[in-house]
């Protein structure tokens, strides 16, 4: 807890003086006042996160952790446990579709295994870092699915991950998940921090059929009510109905922002992570950006809710990571735009007719 | 116009079997069936429209057309007409946002003045190449904005162009342009071709005022009634309220289904290129992806017209191609995704619990 409290207490505000920096810039550049529509405001919040007027872009990185759910076992998803191994090996080995976004787009790719129940660490998977908190979460039917230490580790592998990412030079960090399960886990989160019906933010996961569906929401019911004196505190909320790749990113999140460094949320399960952070700092999603607009489930609902416009909207549901970093791309050329661009004055452009 | 009698008799159907060869390997995928959610239907496109299974890459192109127009005389822009040139320049000189997203995304750009008001075709600007078919558009209000002559040469060039694209190698290109009064001369042909009345559509281009977009809104209504018999055909439609520019991008749309070539529509004013290219060669806009939602005028509105859904929604409104460039890269992304994703069989990932 010791970690986690010094990087809370290392969270300033957002520098309103390099937001407007960047804002007198972009009014100088070859292209009508506020044409380039969000991209604008990324500019803006990226320098104000950085605390860096001209915004500069020093490199990507996602952020992958891995874990497997007890819940699984109560029959929530479309696909067996076994997946979670199968496919930290497939991202680690570069065939998975975040790795192949990562090297099209550049960016660093972090992937943490903080609790697959297959333990691989003796002969390690290529392109995998080992964090293990356990084999897996305890089934949150039966009671909480960590232990608060274990609340406590996951966030912090999360903020460790986070320092290394910055240590190698990354501006701009983008975090994602794998875990047979997990949006089981986030829709009970989602719904234990906001009050809303299991039924209204569960959703069909894998590719879940309609009597899946209805079992699903019937876990989520009965987590809620078993868990329902643990909703008050984010920690709480992550040990009674969380994962361990869900701490990790609500660690990230929390550590991002105390290293200056825009964060862009995947999808459903990423969100179920930052909702976590925002409860444990509020405030804390203004550091954010909300890569898409997910398919999965309430996920629209959700960021109505947070007031959160997505940059993207897909129709995508994979998870990964995956919508972040095509968010993080068009962050990416926003920047480019803004260093590239010339101004009136240097390209001879005439303004507007006054 | 025989050039463009070959080019329609060009085009072939969409092959529905390579759309059916890329759908059964994107079920191959590591990744839940679906789960790239629009990304995959962009793969299933291109594939169909190259009538290529594999849907490969060889590079984009951006193909940017810039010409003057006489309206702009009345006062229907927030920038002088001296603008036109300047940016020209400024867009072979690298400084504009296209420029910049072109190289950023190692896309061809091809300038073309069209029809510039200031002929600079004697110092020739650097990175602009010259296909004038005159010194700007007259006024519509006064006469047809062009002689039909003229618009079939408007349509060649952009035909042109896109061989020009095609015989460099790209296998994916973008029309955008740039033209002080063009957003004037779109919703005129966008409100002839679909009867929609002219405030639905008029929007405030680069920065008008209110007042400033009434007076727009009443030569649009005039333009309309002076030219009412010329909307029943592509190509008057063209030659009546259109621009020497918005010529070309329909040509370029109408030579990319010939030459199997998907083209990403920008905003408001190649989607009016688009909308005559359809009119001229009705079912044309199976082979073109709308880039994004503009937020000029009735953009949104056309698009629910024409059925189209807009791959990135992004509050741009620049032109130059921009949001087709943003666009093209998610395309990108996700036959990189295609090519670049391992198989279930090939990365030992289980399928789905039956």
């Amino acid at each position: 807890m010791k970690l986690l409290r010094e990087i809370i207490a290392a969270i300033r505000p957002l520098d309103v003086d390099a937001e407007r920096g960047a804002s007198a810039r972009l009014e100088m550049l070859t292209k009508p006042s506020g044409s380039l529509g969000y991209l604008e405001d990324y500019v803006r919040r990226y320098a104000a996160i950085r605390h860096d007027s001209a915004a500069r872009f020093g490199g990507g990185a996602l952020m992958v952790f891995v874990g497997d759910h007890g819940v699984a076992d109560a029959a929530v998803s479309a696909y067996p446990k076994a997946v979670t191994v199968e496919m930290l090996r497939n991202i680690g080995a570069g065939g998975a579709a975040i790795s192949v976004l990562a090297r099209s787009f550049s960016y660093r790719l972090l992937v943490t295994d903080v609790g697959v129940e297959t333990d691989t660490s003796s002969q390690p998977l290529p392109g995998v870092r080992y964090r293990r908190v356990g084999a897996g979460t305890c089934n949150f039917l039966e009671g909480p699915a960590m232990s608060l230490e274990d609340a406590s580790r996951a966030l912090e592998i999360g903020i460790e991950t986070t320092h290394e990412a910055t240590a190698g030079g990354a501006t701009l960090v983008g975090v994602g998940e794998m875990g047979i399960g997990n949006s089981t886990s986030a829709a009970a989160i989602l719904c234990g921090l906001s009050g809303l019906e299991a039924r209204r933010l569960v959703g069909h996961g894998t590719g879940l059929d309609d009597a899946g569906w209805e079992r699903k929401v019937g876990v989520v019911e009965a987590a809620l009510q078993l868990h329902r004196k643990s909703f008050d505190d984010g920690i709480q909320t992550l040990a009674a109905v969380g994962g361990f790749e869900i701490g990790a990113m609500a660690g990230a999140c929390l550590a991002a922002a105390a290293n200056k460094l825009p964060v862009v949320i995947d999808g459903f399960i990423a969100t179920a992570a930052a909702a976590i952070a925002e409860k444990i700092c509020p405030g804390l999603s203004s550091y954010m950006f909300f890569g898409h607009r997910s398919a999965e489930g309430g996920h629209s609902l959700v960021l109505e809710l947070l007031g959160a416009r997505p940059i993207l909207d897909l129709g995508m549901r994979l998870g990964e990571g995956t919508g972040a970093a095509l968010a993080m791309k068009t962050i990416e050329s926003a920047l480019a735009l803004f260093h590239g661009m010339a101004t009136f004055a240097s390209a001879g452009v005439s303004g507007k007719v006054e």
